[in-house]
Parts: structure tokens; C-alpha cells; sequence
């Protein structure tokens, strides 16, 4: 059975509340609902963490290994400093997927870098929601591979 | 209906000829295919353009104008310089999600910066062909809102 | 009422402990006495929280939405690099003021620099335990009008 | 007879229609009768010509050597990367002169920057269409000497 | 008896009447009026200079060595640039405070940089006319340690 | 009735004196003399003044507001670290538009870059005594729109 | 008594089971076995701790004052950018050595700096496991002095 | 039969024409003759193409795949930026080998790197018409090995 | 007779009263009577200025063409951005010589940077009040020559 | 028999000499003796070489190989520059392990980075005397494998 | 009789035996051999020095003023640095050719700057051996006109 | 007694012969001759040395200690690199004046760095062969102190 992690990082757990004009309105729980729809077509299981502790985004990481075949991963603002993070997701060796929901590009300039980006097969940025469900969709095409 | 631009920049008429470990083994044409079978879900319309031109890419983004609702581009290695291409995306105000095919992000550094993605909506990076499915579902999605 | 939350970032549990030639003798509870004092002048509450993680400072801020009006803010040594902290006190929307009790200037050139200046109101820096005062006042003075 | 060659780089066929905001109401059209108008004072001829092709305009800039007098260029995005244009300018050896419409230095950074501006004899900035004609009236005066 | 000289750099005697959506609608007159009056709690004195001579300011500096016992200074756009000032206020050797009155590190990057904050006490940014408040009562509790 | 303050920087005085194979052989007079001619054309009043100090060119401009509709400005030096003077412009809100006799962007590097450029409408570099005459020319279509 | 903390950081818990061509094939057992081992030599204590939260190393740092003579810490990927692990150091007043197993200096350039090492003693870089027993060896060297 | 293909960019076709003192006498014609007679030595083929347009050098060495064995070419100040360029290079694996009449390094600074260079067998500067000759030789040396 | 023009800029009307540690005890008063000293072996006129203002030194140098054959300055803090300065040193060529009395190179950084160096014959840094009489006795030999 | 060659590089002969606080009171001597000692564990050769010409050290590199089965090396201040040292070290492809006594990353910036150390092993910085020693067993104990 | 001097610098007396996949098999020996024979075309002479000590180089440069009319040099990694090897060439006046045999621009990224590049004629990269000739060739073209 | 070390770096050898727009006509002997002179009127001793090796001046300035009591030091080229002389100045702790003949700060960018200037007392820039005699009546004013 298909297995997958997804992680979302700091003030992600804000999603749909914050600054609706970057992020929307549809919430974190949307997200998973949406995505737990997309694993049924395989009959797969996702495993959802949300943290605001770069530790444990780093714990369940680890923990994937073995248990998940692939992760998503919105690092929020982690994306543009935590090598830890980088360094957990190139030790687990499982294919990894990078989202970012509002256009990083289009917005300040620290922003415009991702230090876990080269250690990722892929990576999708300013498609919203929908983001998460190609991630999805391309990791899963990955693991069946 | 639905029309939608597809746009491929400079060495893309190489794809699955050129490098296949880095791009894979599938053909421009087979990119074009995929997308019209999508289109045909919503009975659009794809154009397709690639030219090693910056001037024709130019050309078309702005015949674009009042016959297409969006733009997906993979601007090849213009990414990297052509702020004329990025104007021209600017200029013609249609939605546009640009696409990579390998993770630029885990390449020569100058691959990490695209000119073009602070004036398009979102950008998909490394997930092989899969990337335009994602970016013409996407488009669609947020031409019909 | 008036409630204010006051934010102490990590190593600042140490205050009047760790090299008083820099911090001065002053503890942190000497600073929430003097603080506590300053609210009784508008009946106000003030919470207090230190914390050497990032992660519960982000919680904290989080929780304080709703229920404090605005926040003061010493990031410590988070101050250069947390985005994750700037995007938490930019998501709840509460005016912040960010105090330094040294001069960070006219330190090592790693502290010049805050990530979190762009989303507060305002910042204090070398004015020692004064600073924490002054910036209450600041903000009860913004928070009532 | 006092013979000036007018080139017009990449978008600026869109003037006009493009982002009015920025860039104003009237058409290319326009700024060529304007500056033709210009030319009827010294009974001069003006070539036009616009292109988004790179390699146009520097065709263009060979062609004008022992044709016409002087250039007066607005490089659109071309300004800030096309070593080659500038090259082309250099080796014509005819007094340029550079035009930009919008104030570029108040605009996104990488308009800062000319690689144009060190060849040309000198440059008129957010003047919108006063500003070609303004060149042509130097350059002719240049020209006449 | 205490007597403190405040230092008020170029534009600032537009205070009130220049872009109060930045800097607010209260007069220079008004933050002298206000120090003033807390001076009076020390029977204190305060002597005011306001110049867009950065010349005037370095002599009013000079000759405030054994008349004054401290500094409050805003030094205008000569934050980011007069060394001259800088060194005036080293070598004078009066207890000095730096005070913005708007968020600098909200506003263009120039603003970022203080070439005064290392050689003065502290720095308040962003408080607005509180700013200068807070300011002369460190300074006096400093110098009546 | 149309009234325009023109204001020269450092050196200025020296025009026409001073290194005339980058300057030219005219005077800062016969510039102002032109500059007047010009203006009778709409009846209008020229006042000029030239400073080799920062501080008289802010006072001028600040007296500007209310007396004159625009202001024309060649900084010398100044243009590449007065923020003061930027300021000073952006205070009063008057149209204004900079100049530079010689071509900047061919000289020492130091002088590619303007701090003033942002704030002001547009830039004449390069074309000698004739910019000051499109400037007045192009401040006063402006100002009489 | 010598009593030393050994502190290891973020997914040091995988040494031996991650990358183990980088890493080699000891666990951080077998490190702790080997240094407890050399601690015998002079009756001393080891304290081991590790941990993906920053702030739990900080915490331990704190607490090991007046509990142990000095630290040994691989500070793993927080080596980068963990100013807030470089002033729990600093304020400790601990004698500290920081450990890299593989060359940092031959991987990626974020890995070249290191933001703790100016306020450690000294620091042992690709050695491998042994570099953990020279640090050990020269920390009680320090100590025993 | 050995077949190579030399391409001239942009503004070579003014070879002998423009500014003789960095360029000498020679043109591009008096180059393509010398070639041709060093051909004649292993009775090879050579093509020529020079072109103002960054796409027709790329289409170019797309076709030279399966024709020619070998490229030699003289980007111009392609060399600086075209990425497209050094893509199309790259993606037809043949050897190449990058000529350049003047000595880069003795001029602008943005001269002293090439785009080119890394994806290139080799590099020749400053040698004039001769390191057309060179390249030749060194590539039909490699071509037969 | 010989004439030479003595330039001081900001702060050094401080001399032998500020910093003495770092400028020594003698005053501006006894280095002006050294070199008047020194001149009387020529039966040369000295002139002396010491200003805080940047406008007064401009103002200054320009009166000296015509009247000194030379000038000594030591520019202070405005050594490092007062490119009015420089300009108004290259506009009167006179041969001048730059003194700083400490050794800048062996302070803050923004020391080590002269903009006023390109434009003089040489520069004495460190060697105190001595610095001034070399200045004088190279200047003197200069002019005779 | 196992045997190391030992260099030291420029100003390291007088260790013990110069500057005690930074470099403690052993001598070079004192080095050699305890190596020596440590080297009698193996039976084990060891040769010392110290100069302060880069061309001795890069010719004992040459002719370690075939003598010497690895190299230990305080390059002095040539770590900051000498590539020519570093090609020396890449070049004979002995096991080299880099010591500084001092902690380089707590002093001037330029001692910050190594050009040596991405072609050695490891590296020990700051442990003083004792940084020779571990570097000797490690290289031992890599050299036995 | 014309007379040319060969220098090599550090690390090339081990061609041919030092990493022969980025240097070949060939030996400095066949290189000179190869040159001599070169020569004998023109019955002229070469000399040749290698020498892993700068000053070694610096002194040959001066020697051969007056007695070779041109010299070819490969500065091994001084090419880097060597800002006296730079002053040696330039101060001689002799026609210069820089030579390298593995392609520099792709490698690491601080092979890709000379600093001798400037005072040269011309440079040849990446051709292995034959660069050698070429160079020989072309100076000898050089000297003959 | 009173004895000095005059050391010159490379190719100042050449001093009269070399560039002498650039280096005047006087030869090193002359240099020589001229401080004997100077040193006769303290009855005082100079010893001189020039070498291209910059290991031969590092081993002058180490057997001057005890010997001489201050240096005179001319790096020539190694002032912008070489940083082993740097060291050997400040380990020998005498008191050392640094001389350039000519102006390098209105030379190439990479003269205007000196490493060697931190650890000096003084500099001296640009006038000629005086530069020396200054140095040394300051070194003999600082000796006798």
C-alpha cells in the first residue's frame, strides 16, 4: 500500500485565516481532506503533521523512513534557512516534494531562496491548493514507478 | 472554449533526444499530445510554439492577446536572461505558469534565478512532463473561476 | 482590559547572570515586575513567556491572537534568522514592538541585521531594561487609540 | 540631407496598450509622426523601425552606417542585457542617443542598469514621448556641429 | 542642573507637514514642547538645533562638550552616510541617543544602515514623537547614575 | 503664472572653467540665460541657484513649496550620496526632473548611480547644456497639464 | 570529578545508518562507548544528549553550567546558522570544542562557516569518530589545567 | 570525411571593418578562406555561418548534429549571457572548441567571463585570425584521435 | 613666492583635545605653526582652513586656483563619501596631497576606503603631525619642479 | 615502517617566540619532539620541514611521495592563498591532514577561510601543541587501514 | 636568431605523472621537446625553466629582457595570484602567451580568474599540449612582424 | 646606535628602468644612497635588501629583530596578497613604515588593498622616491622616542 507523509511547517496551521489575499481561504483541513480523496484512487494512506517546531518536522522525518514512501513538504519559512531540515530530508532517501502555495518569487526578496529546493525531486510554487494535489499526484506516479 | 498557449523555449525541440538522463525520454510532440488529450476534457484548444527565438516567443505571447485565456511556458535557458520575455508576459496581462522539467534548483547556480517567475502565477520545477499536465490543469482551473 | 504579551527569546532566561558588562544585573523577573507595575497604571495584564525554542514562541504568538492586543517582543539571538518567527507575528496582525537590551550595532556585525524590524511597529536597542518600559508605553499609547 | 534612424526595441509595438499607467496613451505610431514632424524642420528623413528580434535591430544598426547620421534607440528590456546591441552601437561608430520612457531607476532594480548607456552619447529618462524628441533635437545638433 | 541637547537633522523642520502618513501630524515646535516638559520634572534644560547643514550640526556638537551632559539626536538622512557626524559624536564623548521617528527597516533598503548607531548609547525607531520621550529619560537616567 | 527653481550642485560654478573637453565651453550663466529665454515663452519665471553646500540646496528647496510648480536639478556629486537631498525632494512634492551635462554612465563607477533618480520624474544625462532645455520644456508641459 | 556534556546535533541520531560513505558506520553509540572509555582514564563523567531541537541543545547547555567543566558539540547542520547555540556558548563561559565528522570544507559552500566556531576553543573537522576523542583529550587537557 | 562547422556571432560580420585597432584588417571572409585551406590538408569540409541572431546560431549547431564532427565558435558577446547558446552546445555533444580575435581579459569587465566556457574542449584569446587556426587544428587533432 | 593652501576637514578642530590616544597631543594650532616653520625656508605663504562644513572646503579650493600652487588636506570623515570634495580637487588641478594622522588601515573598515585618493598626488597615513611637514616638503618639491 | 612528513610554513619557526598569548610558549622543537615520540608507538619515521618559501614546501610535497605515506601540514599564512601549496597537495594524492594552533575562526576575517583544506582530510583549529599530536594519530590510523 | 623563453610554474614538473585524466600522459619533457622542433623552422632557440618558487619565475622574466624577443607561460596556479608574477610580465615589455592545458572555466570556480591575463597578448585553455605550439606559433608570428 | 632595514619587494629591482612614467628615473641604488645620507645625520645604519622571493623577505625580517630597531618596507606587488609578510611584520614587533612610489589608489582596483597596511605604523602613497626619506625620519623620530 502507498503510503505518504505530508508536512507542513510554521504558521501553516494559520492557513485559510492569514492574510487570505496571499494564502486563500481554504484551510489546512481542506488541504488534507483534498489530498486523502486524491490517495483513495490508490487505496494509499497519508499521514498529516503540522508543526511550528523544526525539531519535529525533523522527528517525523525520521520516523518516515520505513513507514512512508515519499513526503510533501511545505517548509514555510524554514524553506530559506533550516539546513537541518535539508540535511533530514537527504538522509531519509525518500522522494521528496516541495510546495509553497503563494508565488515566492513575486513577493520579498528572501524569499526567492530555497535551501531544501536541491535536495527535492520537484518542486511547485504559487498554484494554491492545488499545488498539493500535483505534488501528490507526481510523487505517487514516482513511487509506482 | 477554453484556448490555451503552450509555449517551449530554446533547445526544448531536443526533448528526449538530448540528455535523457536529465529530461527523459519522452518528445515535444509527446508533451503536446498529453496536453490536447487534457484539453479535450473541457473541449479547449492548445496552440503550440517552441522556437530557439526569443523574438518568436515574443511574437506569439503577444498575438496571445485576445485569442488564448493563458499561457503555460517552459522558457528554457531564456529563464535565466530574457527580461524581454518577462515583459512581454507582463505586458499581455494573461495567467501564466512556467514550467521546468529537471529541478533547476540542483544544478549550476546560475539555473537557481528565473527572470521570469515574478510575473507569472506559479511555476513547477523537476517534475518531468508531468509539470505542463499540472500547469494546464491549474491554468484552467483559474481561467474558469 | 488592556492585556499585553510579553516575548522573550532564547538565552534571555539568563539575564543579569550572563556577562553583565553587556546585559547589565537585572533579571528577566525583575523585568516582568517592572512591566507588571507599568500595566497596573491602565489595569492592563501582561503574560510572560520565555523560551529558548523557536517553536514555542511561534505557538505563543499564535495563542495571543484574540487574546492580548499587541506584543513585546525580545527575539535574542533569533532576531537574524527566524523567519518563521516574522511570518507568525505578521500572520496574527498584533501591533509588536521588538527591544534589544544592548546595542546591537556596536556589536559583531551578525547582529545588525533583523529579519523581524520589517513587520513591527517599532524597535528599541542599548537602552537596557528601559527599553522593555518604553515600549510597553508605545504600545498601550497604540493600542488605545 | 540630415537622415536619423529611430529603433524601438522588444514590447514597444504594445505602446499604447500595455500598462497605459506606466507607460502612457500614445502609440509608437504617434511618437513616429511626432518625430517626423520634428524632422521637417531641417527637410531630414527618419527610418523606423521596431522589433522584439534582438538580431533585427542589430541588423538594423549595420544597415544604418553611411545611411543615416545618428540613432536614437529605446532598447525596451534589451537595455540591460544585449552586450550584443551595444556592441553593434560601438561599431557603427554614429552618435546614439538612449531613450527610455518609464523612469526605469524608480522601477524593479535590474532596471538600473544599462549596458547600453556607456556607447551612446547620452540618455533621456522618464520623459515619456518628450523624451524622443528631445533626442532627435540633440542629435541633430549633434549631427549639424 | 541636567541639560540635554536635541539634535534634529535635514527635512526634519518639514515635521507635521511632509508626508504625515509616514511621520504623523505633530510639529517639531510640538516634540520640543513636550521634551521640555519633561525636562521640568529635573528642572532641567534642553536646548533645541534643527539644520539641514550637517555642518551646523557638527559645530552645535562641539560646543556641546562641558555645556551639555547628553545628546538626543535624529539625524535625518545623515543616518545612513555622515561619518563627519559620526565622529563629531565620538569624540565629544556626551552619552548620545539615536531616534526615528518611522519603522526605517520597513522602508527602502538604505534606510537599514545607521553609520551613527555604534558610537551612541541606543537607537528608537519607529515609535514615533513617543520616540523622543523615551529617549530623553534614558538619557537622564543615565546621566544622574 | 509658471515658475521653475533651478538648482546646481557642487562645482557647477565652475562650468564652462573647468574640464571643458567633458563640460563644455559654456557658463552656468549662458545655461541660465537659455533657461530664461525659454521661459518667456509662457511668461514664466526662472529663479537659479547654485551651492556648493547640501544644506543651501535643501533650503532652497524647501522655500520651493508654494513659490515655484517645479524644480529642474543638476546635483554633481551630490547625485550619488545626498539622501538628504533625495529627501528634501520627496518632502516638498514638487515635479522634478535631473539633469547631467556630461554622460555619467561612461565615467568612474561611482557615478552610475543616483540616490536622487527614484524621486524625481525623469533623467537627462549626457546631452550637455541642451538637457537643462528639455527638462524646462518637458517640467512645464508637465506642471501645465 | 571532570564532568564533560557531549552534545550532538540534529540527525546525528542516523550516524552509521545515513550516508554511510560520508559518514562512515560507527553509531553514536559506539561514540559515546569510545569516549566514556577515555573518560575512565581520569575517573570522569560523560553526559550525552542529542537532539533535532534547537532548543533543547540550548536548554542543555544551560543546565550544564556548574554541572560539567566543558562541552564537546557536533552542532550538525545548526553549525550554519544557530546564533542563538552560539550565544547559549558564549553565556555559559564553558570551555567548547566543536566536532565535524566528514570535511565540511570539500561539501557545499553553506558548509565552509561556521557561526559557532568564534566562541569555541577549537575545532576538529573529517576525522571522522576519532575527532570526538581528540576533543575529549584536549577539553581535559583545558580542564585539568 | 572530417566536417566542422564555424559559426561567428553577432557583429563578426563587421570583421576587418570595425575598430581595425582591436580587430586588425582581416575579415571574416580572409578567415573562412584560411580555414578552408587548412581543411584542404585532410581533404575535411567546413561550413560557415555568422549571424546577428541568438536563434539561428542555435539552430545551427542543432543541425550540425550528424553532419559535422566538430564546432568552432566565436559567440561575440554572446559569450557573455547567451545561456541558450551554451544549452545547444551542450545538448549536441560535439566537440567545440570557443575562439575570441581580442584579448577579453584587457577590456571590460563584463567581458572577462563566458557562459560559454564551461561546456566548451577549450578556449583561445587575443591570438586574432591565428586562433581561428589553432581551434581548427586542435579539433581535427581530437576529431581523429 | 611659493603659496600653498592647508585644508582641514570635520572634527580636526578637535586635535590634541579628542581621542589623544589615537591623534596624538599636539593641536591644529601647532601643526600650522610647524609648516609655517618649514615654509620659511622658502619665504612661502601658508593659508589654513579648517571647516566643518563640506560646502566651505569646495568654496575654499576653488578660491585657491590662481592664488596657492598647492594644496595639503587632510578631509577627515570626509574622506570616505564626499565625492563633491574629489570633484572640486580634479576641477582646480592643483597638485594636492592627502595626510590622515592615524592609520585608517588599521580601523573600522569604512576607513580603509578614500574617494579623494584617485584625484591626489599621493597620500602620508599614520606618521601623526608628521604626516603634514612630508605633505609639504613633497608638495614644495612638486611645484618647484 | 610507517613514516610522516611534517611541515610547517611561514613565521612557524618562531613558535614559542612570537606573540606567547596567541601561540603559547612550545617551540617548534617542542613539536618535533613529542611527534617523535608519539611516532615510536609505530616505530615510525618522521621528517620535519619548515620554511617561509612557498617553493620549499611545494618541493617537499614533490618529494614526500614514494617516501612518505602521509603529510602533516600548518600551512602558516599561505592557507589563505597558496593555491600553488594546495596543487601540490592534490597533485601527489597522500593522505594530508591541516593544523593551526590558534582558533583562526575567532580572529581577522582573511584567517576565516582555507584554500587548503578542500583537498585534505581534516583539519584541527585552535587546540594549540596538541592539534599536531591528534593529527599524527588520526593520519596513523588512516594510513594502517 | 629569434629567442623564446618557456616557463612553467608550480606542480608542472609532474605532468604527465599527476593526474593524467585532467593533464594527459605527456611530460614537461615532450613538451619542450615538441617546441624545440617548432623552433628549428625558424632555426631559433628556446630556453626552458620550470620552478615551483615565484621568485624563481620573476627572476627568468627579468633575465630574459634582452635576450628573448617573447616568452610562453604557464603559470600553474599562480595564474591566481600572483600579482608580482602580473608586474614581472608587465614591466619587460615582452610579448607574453598564457598557457593552460585543462580547461580552467570548468573547473573550480577560483581557476576561472587570472590575474596575468591583462599584461598578456592572448590565452589558450584546454587544448592539452598542443596550446603550447599554438602559443609558440603565434608569438613567433608576433616577433617576426 | 640606530640601525634600519630597508626592504624591497619584487621587480623593484627594475625601479628607474621599468615604466618610467610610471616609476620616475631614479634606481634603487639611488633610494639607497639618499637614506644613507639621511641616516649619516644620526650617525645611523641601513641595511637594504631587495628580493623577488617573497620568502627572502620574510627571512630578512626575522633576522632583523635585535638587529635593527624599525623597518622600511616597500611590498611591491605582495602588498596585495601576501599575507606570510604580513604575519612576519607583526611577529617581529618592530616598528615598520610601508612605502608605495607611485599613487595606487589611481591605479588598477586590486592595488588599492593592502594587507600588509593593518599591521604598520604608516604608509606612505604616490611621492616618488621622497616616500622613502619621510618613511625613515619618521621611523628614526618613533626609534628615538
Amino acid at each position: 500500500m502507498i503510503s505518504v507523509l505530508l508536512l507542513n511547517g510554521p504558521n501553516l496551521n494559520l492557513l485559510g485565516k492569514r492574510e487570505p489575499e496571499v494564502y486563500g481561504h481554504e484551510t489546512l483541513q481542506d488541504v488534507v481532506k483534498r489530498l486523502e480523496k486524491v490517495m483513495e484512487e490508490w487505496d494509499g494512506d497519508l499521514e498529516h503533521c503540522q508543526s511550528n517546531h523544526e525539531g519535529d518536522l525533523i522527528d517525523a522525518i525520521h520516523r518516515a523512513k520505513g513507514v512512508h514512501q515519499g513526503i510533501i513538504i511545505n517548509p514555510g519559512a524554514f524553506t530559506h534557512y533550516s539546513y537541518a531540515l535539508r540535511d533530514a530530508i537527504a538522509a531519509v532517501e525518500l522522494p521528496t516534494i516541495e510546495v509553497h502555495i503563494s508565488n515566492v518569487h513575486a513577493r520579498e526578496s528572501f524569499r526567492h531562496h530555497s535551501v531544501i529546493a536541491p535536495v527535492v525531486i520537484g518542486q511547485i510554487v504559487g498554484l494554491g491548493i492545488d499545488g498539493y494535489e500535483w505534488a501528490l499526484r507526481s510523487l505517487v506516479n514516482k513511487i509506482k514507478k
